[in-house]
């Protein structure tokens, strides 16, 4: 059995020191890429520390990425900035030893029901979870020199036909990675978990016939709702590859058709295609 | 003549004390709508002392907002996260007295020439300069109770026909703004400038017959160039409310066709229509 999200990203408060609460925490090995924890796991590390010192969901949540992250025991330092009724505002340090790994600014609040409502988009249109295509299938497939990621033993994602043909030489032209997200044994995705979902598929850009490394300088997440169970409909895009830094949008609806969560982050553009 | 925009972010160093660079700083009168200045204005004030502090302009900004801001001195804490070759990243407070108006979590670093360029958009199609509105002049019209804002005469925006319909009881029906932004005397806009046109113009939401306050939760702002001269082209748009939040997502365009800055903000979404 996998090990799940929820122990992945497990912490515990060690001190409280005035507006500062010390969580230990630890990257867990198998949820990277190449040897690295992907993005968002990391940040969801973060997120449920900084979650559980305000007592309250992440409503937008902003990582800074300093270092790539490796396996092993960090610790996550949150500040209280401002707490209030409704909103409470801090920040977190993800350090292993003395290295920071992330940096991350984040406001807290539970969402409101009823209100006013106005949605101008709908969720991307997919073929249904059985129909799309996991990623450990292409990549055992064996046409690719693409390594096996540790990642997709955790996850059920199933991405939209065509969204994978990077991998094996055959990229789609448009740069957009559309799918369901889901963690295997269907694992329930909240709030934290939405913070994860953010950053769990391949970059858009790929599907250009670009290649290389993107790094993520920075990615906001903002949490519209909890979301209903069931596999997300996921759509990422990026629009705009200009003076050396892409755009990558990302939109995250659960099964009950309701936006539960919008992303963007800014990342460097590999060299060429 | 009226105060520029440079004099009125301008910021002095006053105290380092290792990773910690104290500004001093002032909210300046006139930069406000109805007596709170601007959050645009208030997150270049503490965009330009980060940037001084790295010593080098904006990739990617985001600030929390706390509090209103009243005119007054104040005071902008950078405090270094990690300083590289390319990139450094630093926090700021900005606060009056005790009181914490922004936290701001950013990262710094100058745009690269040539390598990959790929735009899926193009500048928003607008009427030329002169043919679009100036909001002082539908609010000076005197057919509308809306106040005028001190921060009109420092700005020569100029928006796009229908776009200021809500001001006079006829809101578009769409929530998206458009224009040209300029300052008044033909100022120049930098990095620092782009942090404040970010969130200069109306709030597209009004433009579905909704009034009231849209405090802003947090601003994202990513620099992809320095601006040619002339006037910039603008859109802001909301897609999502929900949850008792709305997104508002802005393009920026400068006269050379080049898109200079792409921002994202959270706002809480006012009670109803």
């Amino acid at each position: 059995v996998s090990e799940g999200f929820e122990e992945a990203t497990k912490v515990e408060l060690v001190d409280v020191d005035g507006p500062v609460q010390r969580y230990r925490a630890e990257v867990h090995d198998g949820w990277d890429i190449g040897g690295n924890a992907n993005g968002g796991y990391v940040l969801a590390i973060a997120g449920r520390a900084m979650a559980e010192a305000m007592d309250r969901p992440p409503l937008s949540v902003t990582a800074h990425y300093l270092a790539p992250a490796p396996a092993g025991p960090c610790e996550v330092v949150v500040t209280t900035v401002r707490r209030g009724g409704r909103l409470a505002t801090c920040t977190a340090a993800l350090v292993q030893g003395e290295r920071p790994l992330i940096h991350v600014l984040g406001t807290f609040g539970e969402p409101t029901d009823g209100g006013l409502r106005h949605m101008e988009g709908v969720p991307p249109d997919l073929p249904p979870y059985e129909a799309c295509i996991s990623r450990a299938d292409v990549v055992s497939a064996g046409n690719t020199d693409v390594p096996a990621s540790g990642l997709m033993d955790r996850l059920a994602v199933r991405v939209r036909p065509g969204d994978l043909g990077f991998i094996t030489g055959e990229p789609s032209g448009k740069a957009e990675t559309a799918g369901w997200f889901a963690f295997v044994g269907e694992q329930p995705v909240d709030e934290i978990g939405l913070l994860f979902v953010a950053d769990a598929m391949a970059p858009p850009v790929f599907n250009l016939g670009v290649t290389g490394w993107v790094p993520t300088v920075e990615l906001t997440v903002h949490v519209r709702m909890r979301p209903a169970p069931g596999p997300l409909r996921c759509i990422f895009r990026t629009r705009f590859i200009e003076g050396g830094t892409l755009d990558e949008d990302g939109e995250i609806w659960d099964s009950a058709g309701n936006l539960v969560a919008q992303s963007r982050q800014l990342a460097l553009a590999p060299r060429g295609a």
